[in-house]
């Protein structure tokens, strides 16, 4: 491991990401499972409400989140629609903290983007010895991760106890941006509760952009600071709290007002004069 | 009591099943009445989106969900169309755990299911002497509910303080599976985040039919082990892993594709070669 | 301050009341920057679910939920369509409990109802003593207010030590009721998740009125105790368990069977004989 990656040493923190909503049970009896294993657990929920079975939202969240929280955290992040068949289960140490999901690229935002990350796969030797038994095809949030989180967040297991270290975890699922001399093209990851449209084009990719503006469904949208540079119901493009572009309309839905949604086009590019 | 049944200890655990929603602050605030008479509460909300006024959702998935918690968790479920009027209170040990409703029925799952359960209704009396004053017509959750748990979690009251034991809890509001020689007939009990349709057939109802299929809304649905034996977009049955029969569709909702809600009815029969 | 108010004495409680929903990971790191400063912080949702943009109804939530809560709980209320503005951060600590806003009007309803409540500015000052340095410019609840609520909750900083008393804080969003001899007339504050019409009127507004009656959307209904005081399907208004007239459909949804929305006048007046 890279020496400026700090070790994991258990907080006691478990934060929770998936896409079981909040309808039913499924997140409460998860964290049931690790509580009959660690019951000083402190849960926070990241979201529930990722689009279901697409864990490249579970990823894009995760990987802007976790610096937010204290050093030796347990990241849960349970977006499966492989669940039952053979894939395995990813294992991330980075900055002191640790990340668990499914093998199937959930991850992949996180490898990019954090300092000397190390991969695992979790060794089914490891479910034996912690006494992961009766597995059941469809629910392995609650019968794989919530012990392994319990046993990572109680500090009875260190990353380094889960299996060997790899560097072929699945790829991600999004294409990165594309840089061209004068503009930058990317996408709509997702759109969040005020309607703003995330992307992932981040503060890096657009610095050498004099004056930008960005281009989103044949519309032109000024670069601004924050909501209030514009006036009530006019659209802006910003770099968010998170590091990224977003498209917003001050105080309004910009994906209402737009009629966007995820996978949308934005360019990126220097007003000429 | 029976021996086969734990004594209840309080673990400090309280889960929530409630129909409240999240909109209102009213989950919060029977959390604040907890707090306030035991700090060290650790809550976990199993939903609160039970379906309003329809008691059996809230008992199907309590009954189908203590087990993944603590001995000694106290199961506080409130879904009470008939908020102040006369109802009772009803109390229920099983297996270490404990159990608070409005006695409507909503309990009848879990003691139709659970090992040696004994049932109690709150006597007034108790109220009196844990200092349940003035008391709401509309939320007994914040006004009796949360002292009674926080006692309870707090181990302040023991399940037998709460009053004498009684064996006629108002009865469940769910027929039983028909039973008959080649087939089973149940109902779609309710519908999970992910369009997955949860009936209340067993995987004990359908042990004795070979090759079995499922008829659900004129289509017939092969049972499978998990949601990757079909290709995406095909339907299928499993039994779930709550251990009931579940009509799926892979990465789609099969609620929208079947046109189908609660109450539907399912059955289980054997295909003939 | 006033010797009928308790002096605030942290109970390591925080409750939070945002307009952030639960899709996006807003919310949870908020809590992990609470918790990177005070890992014991014992979290309580009121709600993420305030109406986007709309300080009103949180403050009026708020208001009538904190007595609820333990005293020495800080209060979290971030709904603020000016974040990144120049709007100061408001303060007010009343019956022993601590409260943080933007100075918006949000906390409006707090100091017309609590008990000598003193309003406070968060000087600049406070923020960088406790190392609140590279602010977002959209982000002030991650940013601000879960470092504030974190030294508060930990007993670190005193709600004396935020700013000078101030008697300026913004005004309120909502018209109070008019009483005139026969009538009060009010408005419909919210719609809560049962469908119920929550308004501004208060039972003491109400208590000169003999026999009265609620006119709302051209019915007439009347005044009753609780839901079973009229057969399902049949409209009654009540003083609900907030102490605010409330407008509601045994066992339905009195909004959807109005067509009725936030902001719709209501009278209660007397019945003539």
């Amino acid at each position: 491991m890279s020496e400026t990656s700090g070790v994991f040493r258990a907080s006691g923190v478990v934060t929770l990401t998936t896409d079981f909503g909040l309808k039913d049970p499924f997140v409460g009896v998860l964290k049931g499972q690790v509580l009959m294993r660690f019951p000083e657990a402190q849960f926070v929920d990241l979201t529930h409400e990722i689009e279901a079975h697409w864990p490249a939202e579970a990823g894009f969240w995760l990987a802007r989140s976790y610096r937010y929280f204290p050093a030796g955290t347990v990241h849960v992040a349970v977006v499966d629609p492989g669940v039952g068949s053979a894939r395995a289960i990813a294992a991330v140490e980075a900055e002191g903290h640790a990340f668990l999901a499914p093998d199937n690229g959930l991850l992949a935002p996180l490898l990019e983007s954090a300092q000397a990350p190390v991969s695992r796969r979790v060794a089914d030797e490891v479910l034996r010895r912690i006494g992961v038994g009766a597995v059941s095809a469809t629910f392995h949030g609650r019968d794989i991760f919530a012990p392994l989180a319990a046993e990572l967040a109680a500090g009875r297991l260190a990353p380094a106890d889960l299996g060997a270290v790899v560097d072929d975890l699945v790829p991600g699922w999004l294409d990165e941006p594309v840089v061209t001399g004068g503009q930058v093209t990317g996408s709509v990851v997702t759109i969040d509760h005020f309607g703003n449209l995330i992307t992932n084009l981040e503060a890096r990719h657009v610095r050498h952009l004099a004056a930008a503006s960005v281009r989103v469904a044949g519309h032109e949208v000024p670069l601004r600071r924050t909501y209030t540079d514009v006036r009530p119901g006019e659209y802006l493009a910003l770099v968010n709290s998170f590091g990224v572009i977003e498209i917003a309309r001050a105080e309004r839905s910009a994906a209402e007002g737009l009629g966007l949604a995820r996978g949308a086009p934005v360019v990126v590019f220097t007003k000429r004069a």
